[in-house]
């Protein structure tokens, strides 16, 4: 899910997730990072998730992390999220069981767990939106349980699990689960980033830097990072910025200015999510381009109609839909990509708490993604 | 130009337009409409134009109309229109005279007059973005003198002018000049209308007609028209609108809900140009939508990014690039668009002030679009 | 599946389709066609299919129809269709039974049945190709038994079956199996018809017929019907062709730089399946245009790539994905689209023999599709 | 132009031009390379170009380079080429001298020739398609006098020069006239190089080696390079294949099955122009894949209908447009293309007679592109 710096409040319907059992209580047990509420998460014993679908998968964990989004929960931005609900929406795993018409995955198989659960056979699966799977979406973690955990329970496993290469690095691929799409799809894909363009990604955070990452696949001109934070604009810098701009120091939009020959930006990325840093895409984006908005928003904003009606821009929104997973991996294959850029430090599991106290002072201890290791 | 309620302030620079030399006030004399100031304008005397550079025009019009903007110019609301103006920017006519380097046309020739003037060599002219040329884009009864007048001229008149087959219906081509490219460019086009799609189209003024009449070269399943007058939405059924909704009667909203089993549209058409019609919009489209943008802002929009970051939706604006214009001539040949429905009023060119007043009391008089014929 | 005049011999390997169980030969009976090598069909008992694998679905067939394709299987083209195989593609039936897997139908539902299997979840089905599915793709009447019987076994059902909306003509959806989908997918899709383009299709049969059908959802200027046979023109006409050329008695290329400024078309749509044809598409079509390939070849062809190397066209070919179902059912249900057009004789399904006569006479009988009832 | 082994027959008309003046025989004289029928080039004595239009600008060449295209001419293998014609369609130079209309150049301006004049204005120009503009297209060295000289006239200045950036490598952008534009335009745009993909260049000259080039810019997974040359493929490892396959040793379509897991490659690039590597493109194509034509043929080609009716693959043709050259321009400048690499030899303008005889052994000598430079 998407990184923010703003509490969201979702107005519109969440798509609907029923559990067409009760989650057995008896059997084995596993440890699991459990959100009780604002400001509380432990990590204590749960049952151990079962198949309860034929088209379930349980998987377990073998390497996981913690995503911005995550940390709303923990505030309490997300009322849908209930107590006692286990965290995560990322990570890689091991099959440990399969439901009886699951038939692309068996036990031992060693996978890739995406974000978004997709059906593949709703209207929305069937047009690429997996986001907006009406059987699905985005429920790990979130309306269902989650990766923080020994164990998951993952419906849908044959659309929503891939498979990993022999001799691949795992940790590296806990990146496809969530950031690397999310900034591609949302920011690279919706911007129409092209071979010789300019664009401009605002806010260098772990999601804007996944955009930053995957923008190259496209070899545009340049790629202006903007962010108020130095340490954030040196690591853009190593990751193929052509040009930083700290917007706390400078006038951005003058120095975009500069850059572009006055024009702006083919592709304006926003990877913040506040009004701030969207009203900065509206004066940085040239005519004929795109705001690609990755943020998730907690307020309106303002939207300048009274000049942009004329400037023939687009405007794109989204939820990750993971349709790219398959592509991405083949680019970390063939070595285009390399995800492990994004991981700064390494836990296990079971030092989890630890882990997102690191996460929640990102900017101190200069953390982008974090791994915690199942042993 | 689009239409619009509200005053619109140009912030952003308009492209520079440099009249290379000055209007050659000796010779022959014309009857024009010239605007003095917020207003005021007159038919008045002025000098017959010149050519001026080697790729200009001058073409004596038979037939002209008057567009939404030239109210809200004649309001003040353009600061760049200056006293003494000819305005219009639409109509067909006969060409007088050519430069030298004028190759296509030759007196005697039939055309349409393109409101946006397009050097076809800039880069956004490249791009098909006449509209923002560097050396034209909207300069006709804007920056230059226009076509409510006996005679006008045409820079760039190899990219800016059609031809008119024989035996065409010469005032129903005056449609061509503007509305109907603006109707299906910036509402359908970029609208992506599809068969078997559902198309709101919010304002049923003669641009948002424009807009019905051209969305159904895609065969939508559903197009409903919203506005709060009863009058124009009689007209938007004999236009093809399958569903009409009075929203100043009936919750608009509520009723494209009940219509789309809860969706919402897959296309949602600002053609107003005001924060509650694009508000509204922001209300009926469906996840994985579009809001295309026709309107005139004279006001900057609320954007519900707290629940729109989601939603998978794009927002595009436009000014007409006048791409489509050979396009939208052959399905007038062709007769799959009757460009004279949107006809209502004609009226003798020197007869144009009392046009004006019934243009400016559209409702009352139930005018969409006025004809001048120049005799 | 797509009509042709000559044998196909497919070489590249066809979709490997494992039957998990064997077919059930205990239980009750039922009729159907039943292929027993070239030339010979039977009209007998065969026992009812049962679920084989969770996400199947038994189909009770209410109306169902041939294909010539199914001509070609009885000719003997098609080595993988081997004896004992109940034949066809098509039909609309009620849901009987369904799988443990099966969740968007049950026993009572009215269905559009694909003559597509897709499985949703592999690569090609995530990329919209159904027709390359692994695990399915034109496998009904194929390589597992087909709809021309009282009963069928869908696999996949809820991504290989299409929900009857109330109230509908069943008898038209027969089209929406195979005919329609084809010609608009692999004719008019990857044609790129567009408004006010010049469209030839080559070859006036049921498959011409329903491109003609649907490449009017995009409103081309000209639709240009070419055959030898004037009853076909005819009805091609009748159909929504602005313009008829019967090819045996006049050149087709000289008529069409007459009707084209000797440009040519921009889309060329082969819809027989022979050299002579697919020749005569690359003579028509114009710089920049698109030569859709429909028909089912035999032979290999002539490319004049001397000629047409600087040319700039496209040549598609395509096996028909039916992802465009849903989408035409809504343009059947919106009245943009009448698919009862094409049927020309009814017939009782226990009459198939004499049904299979007339179509396989369809010149002299004036057939396009036949619907056989089961009652 | 393309690169080719093999005469072409161009038995389509070719564009119509017209020169409206005669050349001026009357003053100034330079040096050319002239063509005097098959087989006889001289470098020797013609009038020094003048204006003949107003859009016409004279271009003092700095420096030229020779094509494919120009070894075909010499055989004879181009009629439309007439005796006494300058040859040479790619250069630098320095514009001289302008005519009245030409706006955006001026005397001393640094400019890249485009090896495609574009009149900006005729209906394929705005559509992007200006190798078939109706007043120019690929005239220079062909249908008038071209670069092999101290100076040419380009008609249509401000559409078919570009201007060349203070402090550039002005030698590397003669790649920019037309072998960048051609490999990107023909062989990595119509194949839709996507990232992760997998790409196979049938012909590893110049033109494939300028398609292997741009074919980075979207980091497809693998690239497969095709030939029989072992020195060539070395040349394409070294810039950017990531495996390749002399196809006079090995089984091409045998080896390609083996990387990519029996399935074929989503680009096929034909860089030849012979029956039996377009003939490998239609083995190695994918389900659902591309294959791009860039040779230039002089035969037809035997197209396997009988087995791609069903792949859903497309086959595309084009003559350069250049209408990339400007973002070809934009890689340059910001290091993400080296157009460089194509050049291996270097002479003056005035022993092109020498220069020649290299590039027509080009195996021999280990030739790509020669560079002339005329001090």
């Amino acid at each position: 899910m998407n990184s923010t710096a703003t509490p969201i409040k979702i107005t519109k319907p969440v798509p609907v997730f029923k559990e067409t059992k009760q989650e057995n209580g008896i059997g084995k047990k596993m440890k699991a990072l459990v959100y009780h509420g604002a400001g509380k998460k432990l990590w204590e014993e749960k049952p151990k998730p079962v198949v309860q679908n034929d088209t379930d998968a349980i998987v377990k964990i073998i390497k996981t992390t913690i995503c911005g989004t995550d940390l709303h929960i923990l505030k309490g931005d997300l009322p849908a999220v209930t107590e006692g609900r286990i965290l995560g929406h990322e990570g890689v795993g091991i099959v440990e069981e399969t439901g009886s018409a699951v038939t692309d995955f068996k036990k031992g198989d060693h996978v890739i767990i995406s974000c978004v659960t997709s059906c593949g056979k709703c209207v929305y699966c069937k047009r690429g939106m997996y986001s907006h799977c009406v059987n699905g979406g985005w429920i790990l973690g979130h309306l269902i349980d989650g990766t923080q955990a020994e164990y998951v329970r993952i419906p849908y496993a044959d659309n929503s699990l891939y498979h990993i290469p022999d001799r691949s690095d795992e940790e590296a691929l806990v990146m496809l689960s969530d950031i690397l799409p999310t900034g591609f799809e949302c920011g690279v894909l919706n911007g129409k980033v092209q071979p010789g363009n300019t664009v401009a990604i605002v806010g260098s955070g772990p999601i804007g830097l996944a955009a930053l990452l995957t923008a190259q696949f496209y070899s545009p001109a340049e790629i202006i990072m903007i962010d108020p934070d130095d340490n954030r604009l040196e690591t853009a810098k190593q990751f193929g910025a052509t040009q930083t701009i700290n917007n706390s120091k400078k006038n951005a939009i003058e120095r975009v200015k500069e850059l572009t020959d006055g024009i702006g930006v083919d592709t304006a990325i926003e990877a913040v999510g506040i009004p701030a840093t969207f009203g900065l895409c509206q004066s940085l984006v040239a005519p004929g381009g795109v705001i690609a908005n990755i943020g998730v928003h907690g307020k309106s904003v303002e939207l300048h109609l009274e000049t942009l009606w004329s400037q023939n821009i687009a405007i794109t929104t989204r939820l990750v839909d993971t349709v790219t997973t398959s592509m991405l991996l083949k680019t970390v294959q063939s070595k285009k990509l390399d995800p492990k850029l994004l991981i700064t430090h390494r836990f296990k599991l079971s030092d989890i708490i630890k882990a997102y106290d690191v996460f929640q002072h990102a900017a101190k201890e200069k953390a982008l993604k974090v791994i915690l290791t199942n042993d």
